[in-house]
């Protein structure tokens, strides 16, 4: 009996390579697997599920895991404001690892001796497949063919023709990586540093030139409703997307550290994250303490980072979202935004919990809780290390 | 023979007030100072000068402090990318520190018993004027009358028009602090959270709606050029936000904790310094390792907050700078940058000093150092934390 | 009908003067309150009331808050293994907050219009003390007339014998402040940096010449047995304060920055304290990750800092509890620890959740996560960026 | 014409088996280098030349790294008070990167093709050895003949054996580490948490049953002296471990993260460096402010950890390196020590740049700087946030 492979399979080349090369050539029982964190349509599923069988998997599954997403990643990196190297809101890094978790409850679903996935050598997916099956099921076997092969794209056609495979494979001028969270865009010009994509690289185009002015809900530090309208945190990402692609909001260019050690550097389109962490933080500001925004700042970086480096099992993620989770009691109110072409401002807004409130005075206007009097004692106090420090070094 | 007593004295209701009020009520010889830390133009300078001899004051000096103002401070805000809150360049708190030292050079060569300024008792410029003299001049008695006397406005120009000064103190609806690195614009909006300025608040409005693409160089961290032309660091602002300012880029509004414990709230339009911080931050992206990211931010942050918080001489500012400066000697290059309608985007860049170079590889697509092989390896010793502590934890 | 004052009584000089003062100067009705944070044995207790009935207190009040303290402060000093500067366990600064927030509980209880305590306007108590009163219960005057009127020791004493009261007062030599968290010795040798406490400066004498070793046990984090015998937290740290106080254990000098500002330098016995925390961390780092260690330093540095300064009310205190107790659910186990005079070590430790686990293989040995072959990889792989670097910079 | 490789010789059993093996397996022509950063007396070192010359080796170098070690490595612990996890000062992880840096120059110099090493692939060590090799020099093939065969203790004997050395090799119960900044001490008892190494394991037996009181002055940071009398930094380390070896001072137990991913535990006696650091830490708490203090801890943590992870040659090491010599220049004076069996003191010091200066009041007692009025406005406004936090969440 053939031993089974679960293969993540989105229908492009590379997979698309995996599955005859999985069957002839290491002569194992191929089952697909896709896994949706908000790319794809309906449509688009069922159209990979239809390739995945005329290659010749023996079963294809189509898993929802949009809510999980959310739920367990999307939800942390709005309550820390997570902006990569302030700013890019890890579109395509905090996918992955619900994608590989998708895929290994799927292996163990079906008792499958190994996982393919269809990596190459040279970026971080494959250590962010790699190391969570490594470590939640040390006992099965990774293939990453392309990794294996380091085949030409020319190749791998070949190969799927000579299998009798003859789909068209025109390469996309760039290489679109769509979800819930945004949608990364490579190309030639992405390769190198002074390259700049041209404005049809972007997946939105600018449709609408006026001004509009939306009111974000949040409750406890989740996105709940549009002007004023309730709807589930997914579903103000998606509309909030839809009303801000329009402008062609949100794009950007993320340079970093990639997990092997280079740098890469890769365009984005995410209207609804940018506006949604700079919104919330907004909002933060008003109802947070200064300490609290602080500490807030440096673990959530500190999350962003392990993220994006693959580390979410990491233990101390679950301690930093616990911590999180405590920051949000009171984060809830309304947030004031103002979308135009290419641009969003987040403008006011309001909220029950405003550590800003008149009551207390207005800064540089009044002051009910001090006097002057009360500020010279204060400044006195607070230079006094200072006093003695220039003293003695006078 | 009368004690003197040196005024910071800007010419607006608040100060003039103070030069009556101090020679006749304190029994004092004014001496009134005005430092430029480039918000004021020649012919302003004028006027101030002349309104402090009609005031009665004994002497005006004006102090021009801009290139001071650059070295010692915002060549680091540039340095350390640093926007409070991750979106206030500190335009009005990082220019205090100039201005007090400027005054109390003054008072020094001089030799005045006394030093005065019109601060109120409900803002952060109290203390940052204060903190100075406490801390470098402990024997300069401070006055600060309106902080003392608590007048109404309206009773500050009853006074001057009872000393014989009548002039038009119409309140404007906004209340302006510019400098070189930005605008504050404060005004009734502003004092509560849901307020939103309208277009005209701002000091720049819309002239060009097209599109421009400029190119920003640096040397050493520090703007030197633009579109190639070689000018100096401050010409480089001045001209930049000339450029700028004509798309009305640079607005958003800054909500912070004050000094004094209060949550404050101020507009700014600041497009030069936004620019800058994000062209230069850009080239870091590309010249400096991931750890020398990671501790410049840490760094630069707690700057900024000690600048903006009147720490400026606290003694592990310059150990900072010394590390900020340390970090900057291969932050050379090119940046370019769009300009649009209240948008600016950074696009790329060229630098001799790239990190991410295509002799080691192209993100994503071939890697030369180390194969596919050795990812793995890499993987499977990066796993071994996690793969111990499910193992123990299952 | 008089107003209520309600004072913080400990029966010492200070606050021996303040009964009859309140009473005829201020004409105020006074309850005298001590609150027992672990210093005071029960004839001491008695001792204080009889003094407070004397004085002409309408009441006294005794309040034990030894449980209140462990679980809202020790417990979080423990979890956070903290010891600011590396050297004090923060003996006397963490019991500060729970004496007044028990005092302004009786205040509330009695509807007293004022609370009253005895520091002077030199140190640090005077902030923890005033702060709480402001912040909880703005509108309870505050009198510490110590402060206000500047009395020295003799004056005071004068003043109570004019007023019938002639107690001895000799000055000790030393002054002491005990309670559950170790117990700090002032003198005048701690007033200058190069003054050395005499040996008999210390409470405990080295009585035990010999060496012991002493096994203590954690469960989430907590201590919860010496030798095996389970008993309370509270129960570990006295029985464990009387074991190692026999070999004169815990005695250290903490110099640090006062919330004044200041230096201050102080000298303390905590074997107790010490012992707990260094024991408490061993079993951390056998059971936490890298990524924990560090987080749990960092956050648990700035709540001791925070502590210290009399911001135990900041909201940010909270949400760091949570990610502390987070954090000790597996933090279980026993630790062996030897006893000697002046001196302990923390030898080794077992638990069930161990990382350091043979099954994975034996340090510098054998490794059975992977091979060699995997670690040239690895290193290949984390070398990666700094052969990029030096080859640009070659 | 044979290729040369130049092999790191210790002369002990793996590496005296790595000569004959590269010779006649690897058809090598051999050269070994004994890089002493302060283990090896001359005797010693004369032993291992021979021994290397009767193996077979073409060449014999011993190379002094010693002054080296200290200037850029030592000097920067001190600085930093670096001890890992609170208690390791790095005796071993620090010296690696340095003995490193000798064989390459050793390479260069000589126009090897290939550099060998000892290491097993269960450790550390390698990582250290070949980062460096890597990144300095990527053509330079690494071989380290141990990890690549695994062969057994008995194999490696018999190899040699069959090769005509008869050495004896009994293995010693203990594996020693000695070099100027400690020793490290492995067994069977460390290779379990809850192991307890003898007495006699440790290399210094105490002696001494007295107490013994001792003066080290510091200069800029750098130890300089010690009972007055001057003497190079690496003299005091030297003279400081005689002293205090007779105690039996500094023995501790390191465990920690590994940078292959494991827990690692290891005994260690560094008597000199455990005094030098909680010296010099003294001194810094008396003449650095606050925030100096606390940023130098942040920047030091990092910088030992990452010293400990074979990271030297990053970048951000010198960034840290320029800050931390920016703090020492005022950390000048002398710091009173008491030795006595198994424990040292840290008493007291003098320094002129002492901030603790009785001319500004003394703590508690008396303040010159401000009076207690100004601390009650002082305590007004920083309970300003907290009054409002708890007004709104009341």
């Amino acid at each position: 009996m053939k031993q089974k492979v679960v293969l993540a399979f989105s229908g492009g080349l590379d997979t698309s390579f995996c599955v005859p090369y999985l069957i002839n050539k290491r002569n194992l029982e191929v089952h697909t697997v896709i896994v949706n964190t908000g790319g794809f349509s309906d449509q688009e599923l069922k159209g990979i599920e239809e390739r995945s069988k005329i290659l010749g998997a023996l079963s294809h599954t189509t898993i929802d895991a949009v809510n999980d997403y959310y739920e367990k990643g999307i939800r942390y990196l709005i309550f820390g404001n997570i902006l990569k190297n302030n700013t890019y809101p890890l579109s395509v890094s905090s996918e992955r690892f619900f994608q590989a978790l998708s895929v290994l409850e799927h292996v163990k679903k079906i008792g499958a001796e190994y996982v393919a996935h269809g990596s190459t050598g040279a970026g971080n997916d494959q250590v962010r497949f790699d190391l969570v099956f490594e470590v939640l099921a040390p006992d099965v076997k990774i293939i990453a063919p392309i990794r294996e092969l380091g085949l030409s794209r020319q190749e791998e056609i070949d190969y799927l023709k000579s299998n009798g495979f003859n789909f068209s494979w025109e390469k996309s001028k760039y290489s679109i990586n769509q979800g819930l969270w945004g949608t990364s865009v490579g190309g030639v010009e992405t390769l190198k540093s002074s390259g700049i994509l041209p404005e049809e690289a972007y997946p939105s185009q600018v449709s609408d030139h006026g001004v509009e002015r939306i009111k974000i809900g949040f409750e406890k530090g989740e996105p709940v409703s549009l002007n004023g309208e309730k709807m589930s945190p997914v579903n103000v990402i998606r509309t909030l997307h839809k009303w801000a692609s329009r402008f062609g909001i949100g794009r950007d260019v993320h340079v970093g550290d990639t997990i092997i050690g280079t740098k890469g550097r890769v365009a984005f389109e995410a209207p609804a994250p940018l506006i949604l962490v700079k919104a919330h933080h907004l909002l933060e500001k008003h109802v947070l303490t200064k300490q609290q925004l602080y500490w807030k700042d440096q673990l959530s970086n500190w999350y962003g980072q392990l993220m994006h480096e693959a580390q979410y099992l990491e233990p101390v993620m679950r301690n930093i979202e616990t911590f999180l989770d405590d920051t949000q009691q009171f984060v809830t109110g309304e947030v004031d935004v103002e979308l135009r072409p290419y641009h969003f401002s987040v403008l006011a807004c309001s909220t029950d919990y405003d550590l800003m409130n008149p009551v207390f005075g207005e800064y540089g206007e009044v002051n009910k809780s001090f006097t002057g009097q009360d500020v010279i004692g204060f400044t006195k106090v607070i230079s006094n290390p200072l006093k003695i420090y220039y003293t003695i070094h006078k």
